[in-house]
């Protein structure tokens, strides 16, 4: 079963609430592009192209509730500072402010090809993955309203017999493939083990991951790319076992202005979230604590990069010229 | 200050209950072996050295209460099965069986010599610390009742004006890194920061790591060794950065009968300490989840091990021999 983060229904978008996963199965109603904002900064809704559709969808709710779509349009590109798909999904809705049968039909357009990109991604992915594969983080249905990236590539890959069991590393802080990772792949039915990030070298020095295959938060032109804290160290363990490394992305997430990933700039969150862990203190009161939500990983360890245009080979920087166009 | 987990006091042996911190400072009272034990087995006292000599106090209490030394014995050998620094206290207060004095001072003889190891461990350990040291797990006062080994040379070479910072690995899924280690420097006044243990890279690539140091459960004669679980990762990430990594240790957790680290049993934990996290389900209900309780680090990776004999560099065989006096 393939979970699907959000509904418009009713004239209202509704959010199925990620924080309280696996735990509970809650739908929050919004009904303005505040509301939605609110979703998105609160991770109600999380995952770049999931937030991309939720703020297509905010404009939408904000034509349906009369607000000012220049005020929507501003509240909604505050929500997540680091998200480029935000600001593209935004700014494809500019066109059709002040129509709301002409937003409505924008909305659906950007989550259908939402829909097709990652159907690509999938079934190219799975080519390249057989036995036990390792993830991290979260790039399922949940995170994108789609297939998903790494995680739908997983599961077409278990489907067509080639991958027989995955590790789920945690991924803390916020526990992205312990709470949502696990959860995507029960509904699926693909035989997973939850493991702590620290695991990760245990397993690989063992031969027990064939590959490792994760998601993708922005890719500068030569194939460095940005990801959820912890890619970076799985890519060095990777690289030293010799087991092949893919990450997953649609092509919007390379950044066209980005040479190298040396200029990416890393989102700080608060240290609360590694001292308390789901509202249990876990450190002394006061400790200081570290929260660089993503990291880089440089192009030198990539096997291969996994688009809806098919996986890219070295030298990255020829074959993502190639894949945009620019050939 | 230097936290100290036990103290003997009003003929009663005071356990500083470590399930409890760094919440809450309780000292529960133990008047009986009896008590000794279950403060053993309920891991109000953790970490080999501090069992070792909560152990000998115990028989102390056998003769304060007028309890059969036998049976003392044996309630506190059945306390921890596996802990080797267990049997070796209670072999040591065997000749002093009906002998309070005697028995009061060879377990005040336990206790200072873990002291005064330790100090030389951390004393020699502190030498080759500098800058920004990362940290694995629990190495101090608290696990050992002396200096702590790791964390001992990390406060040292603090208070020497070498080590200007800590990094902690929280150390899932039992955060010791989180409550204990966290606990030990704030209360010794030393800067540090807590990080999830997939950040490690991260800051060794912004070239903020200038040393690795963290303890060690059970060495091979060739220098292969096993500790807490997540250590050979950050093994291979200092490696890749290269960055020194020290594992400590006092001798007598080398293993005379052990070639190599090949052989060492990895024991498998329960996996709800995965899933659940201080009481809090965090997968969904039912997930499998793996537990490797420890790790192996081959000594390839390993650039000098500090034992209270000083700092071995490689050939490990070699050094380990003469330190063991087999020269």
């Amino acid at each position: 079963m393939r979970v699907i983060p959000f509904r418009f229904e009713g004239n209202r978008f509704w959010l199925l609430d990620q924080r309280r996963l696996p735990k509970e199965e809650v739908w929050v109603p919004c009904q303005t592009a505040g509301e939605a904002a609110d979703g998105i900064r609160e991770m109600v809704v999380r995952g770049a192209p999931a937030i991309g559709v939720t703020a297509a969808y905010g404009m939408v709710l904000a034509h349906l509730s009369g607000q000012d779509p220049a005020e929507a349009d501003r509240v909604l590109r505050k929500s997540r500072p680091t998200a480029v798909n935000l600001f593209y999904a935004l700014d494809r809705m500019k066109p059709h402010w002040g129509d709301l049968e002409g937003s409505l039909r924008e909305a659906q357009a950007i989550w259908a090809e939402v829909e097709a990109t990652e159907q690509a991604i999938s079934q190219h992915g799975a080519r390249v993955l057989k036995g036990q594969v390792l993830t991290h983080c979260n790039t399922g249905p949940l995170a994108t309203g789609g297939y998903g990236t790494a995680l739908g590539a997983i599961i077409e890959a278990h489907r067509l017999g080639r991958v027989s069991h995955v590790w789920v590393d945690e991924t803390r802080p916020y526990l992205q493939g312990a709470r949502l990772t696990a959860y995507e792949l029960q509904k699926a039915g693909v035989p997973a083990t939850l493991i702590t990030d620290n695991m990760a070298a245990y397993f690989m020095a063992k031969g027990q991951v064939d590959a490792v295959i994760l998601g993708t938060d922005r890719m500068a032109l030569n194939g460095d790319f940005a990801n959820k804290i912890g890619t970076y160290g799985v890519a060095v363990l990777a690289h030293h076992h010799g087991i092949p490394f893919y990450p997953a992305l649609p092509l919007s997430s390379v950044d066209p202005h980005l040479e190298t990933g040396a200029a990416i700039p890393i989102e700080e969150r608060s240290a609360l979230e590694v001292t308390q862990l789901r509202g249990v203190q876990i450190a002394p009161e006061g400790f200081p604590a570290a929260h660089p939500a993503f990291d880089v990983t440089p192009h030198t360890l990539v096997t291969g990069i996994v688009t809806e245009k098919g996986v890219l080979y070295p030298p990255f920087d020829d074959a993502l010229r190639g894949a945009l166009g620019w050939g």
